[in-house]
């Protein structure tokens, strides 16, 4: 199929972006000594491909490679700056494809932390003697840093927050709750040009637009790996706003994220209906002060345990230790998390993380001190690392930098 | 741990309905000769613990389940009305826990269909000597039986549906835009009550509030296995309203779906701004004498291709056969799906399944008709299989029965 045959207007992820993606890929499956990955997940495929696809995407360690769709063909052509994209009409092709693409080849990467078991079981019958090994190594390094292009989507996403945090104001009363100040903010992130639906890898893994979460609600833990948890709507969910009611001192913790082009951009601010009580500002004070130091050492170089660590020790200092991250065993054992086309990508600024920060790393950093039976509070920004000099905050919301 | 420690407000699944469901599927277990399952996905938890946890649930093919929670215990203990909740330390600790919760242990059942490789690796070092299956067929065919307190949950989320309904007339006008009404409608079905997000079972399964498409975007093919796609925000979301713009004449389908305590519904209902074009209002007559045809079938007994089949019969009399359910490649080979914790439930009202529907089925219908350049017309309720009698329509959304 030729290109041009729908409108070209949604080829969307310039063609350089995609060069240099596989390429990048290409040399860590060379490395890893991997003779072509054969990629199936969404937020992969939109990476490598710029398009999502029912679809499987061979990558040859040295060549072009082949995007096999099964559904749709034509918007694939249109939307992918690929130039091999053909009908995958069985698994039965697979072994064509990959020799046409990658020649011989007898380890064969794979998505293995999000495959499941049953896919692999169908990659084994029609590639028998094959070896499957894990490429996501490889790949999620690559993703980890983000071109100037990529940045771009993520300002764009930031964009959204700056109109939905700007309306907090006008919604908090007293007597509301935080699920329907939450419901006006989805839609003003709707507006703002919030594409929906966003990823979180993993097998259980759910996004949504953030939570809004008021009072003692914001203190309940959840299933969910987050420092705040909530209610939720029901057991079913069991994570965001309940209905937890809004009156004059109780903390407001929204926790938004914006998406734009598959990218997405995380900020929290902690509102209140008047003056937060003394003890729930003082710990917001030192939420401020730890995102302080952590943007200090948001550089190239630093290991990513390091805002954590840093984080906890300031915590301790001031006496909130215990509510440093969430409470008792579900409390999390990270500061922040990478963000891009999913909520959780490396850099994971975790407890006992030793690898390095490099320029192009997007983290979200979110101080959260949480008190159960009163509520919880803290601040979150995205930020982008920078070759030299400090990092670039992607999430100017209002309420940062600290008045 | 005892019960009562946090609030038990939100025990919502009900004792029985637990017991009853872990029976079932104990009874699936020995047919298919499997010592014990092992549950980690979030719909398979909550539809036999009652809630959502980072978790491990034991089920022994005869005994007590034993629920290993590692986040969060306190509410997992609050929340199910299972008896054994334990908190999960360790990969270790599966061993133990296996062998004291179903003896000897040499098949274990895994939910192949989703679980992770990584995660089978992990279950591989941790159970040396033990050999995995698939215990999905054992559950599936247990959760594809609806209890009255199940369908209970889904008229819930069905009665969202009408508040949501009743907003178009008001929301389309001319110069508008499908995105536009989605949005008002995703706010007014929060308000309803709708819990955000939804479950679409697979790797790749991705599930939002549904789709408003005006106009010729509606017969855009998506990656989604579904008979309407649209343009999507971007190429990395690909599905769903992108600007179409509504104008006299203009078909609008509103396909929504409205979710209560984890329980799905779903309808879809074709609106104009005036009266669409004859050719189109011939189409989504075709459509409505499919879906009462398939009423008519909804009973014990027919098999889950019939409805498909009858209704390709119907289309292709009338001259419609190339635009059944879809376009070209694209086309889907269904006429409708089970619905209940997951969009994508058996049983699957496909081309080739001889399957017989039983008593306690739901199922979405949705005839569809789409013209390339034109637009998309169709409608859709779900229902419920009663052991005798006619279906019960559990969507009665203004627009159906036909006027």
């Amino acid at each position: 199929m030729r290109k041009g045959t729908l409108s070209t207007m949604f080829t969307l992820v310039p063609a350089d972006e995609i060069e240099r993606r596989v390429a990048a890929f290409q040399t860590g499956l060379v490395a890893a000594s991997i003779d072509a990955a054969l990629i199936v997940e969404s937020a992969d495929l939109y990476y490598l491909t710029g398009t999502v696809a029912d679809a499987h995407l061979v990558v040859p360690a040295a060549g072009a490679p082949t995007y096999l769709v099964r559904r749709d063909l034509g918007r694939a052509v249109a939307e992918s700056a690929l130039e091999r994209v053909v009908a995958f009409t069985s698994f039965r092709d697979l072994g064509l494809a990959l020799a046409q693409s990658a020649g011989t080849t007898t380890v064969v990467g794979l998505e293995l932390d999000v495959l499941p078991v049953a896919h692999l079981r169908r990659f084994e019958k029609a590639l028998p003697g094959v070896s499957f090994v894990d490429c996501m190594p490889a790949l999620r390094a690559v993703r980890a840093v983000k071109s100037e292009w990529e940045l771009g989507r993520i300002r764009s996403a930031a964009r959204q927050l700056d109109a939905a945090f700007a309306a907090v104001p006008g919604l908090i009363a007293n007597g509301t709750t935080d699920r329907a100040i939450q419901i006006e903010l989805e839609r003003v992130l709707r507006h703002a040009g919030h594409q929906g639906p966003c990823r979180f890898r993993g097998m259980n893994g759910e996004m949504y637009f953030g939570a809004v979460l008021a009072g003692p609600d914001a203190a309940v833990a959840a299933a969910s790996d987050t420092p705040l948890g909530g209610w939720g709507p029901s057991p079913a969910v069991g994570r965001g706003p309940r209905a937890g009611a809004v009156q004059p001192g109780t903390a407001v913790t929204v926790d938004l994220v914006g998406a734009a082009d598959g990218y997405l951009a995380d900020a929290t601010r902690t509102f209140s209906l008047g003056d937060l009580p003394p003890m729930l500002a003082a710990a917001l004070d030192v939420c401020e002060r730890i995102l302080e130091e952590a943007e200090g050492l948001l550089v190239p170089g630093t290991p990513w345990h390091l805002p954590y660590q840093r984080g906890l020790e300031i915590a301790t200092d001031a006496g909130y230790g215990d509510a440093y991250m969430g409470v008792g065993s579900s409390r999390v054992s990270f500061l922040g998390h990478g963000i891009g086309l999913e909520i959780n990508e490396p850099p994971f600024l975790a407890r006992g993380l030793d690898h390095a920060l490099a320029a192009g790393n997007v983290v979200a950093v979110e101080p959260k001190l949480v008190f159960p039976g009163v509520g919880a509070v803290g601040v979150e920004n995205s930020y982008a690392i920078r070759a030299s000099g400090p990092p670039e905050l992607l999430t100017p919301v209002p309420g940062w930098p600290r008045t």
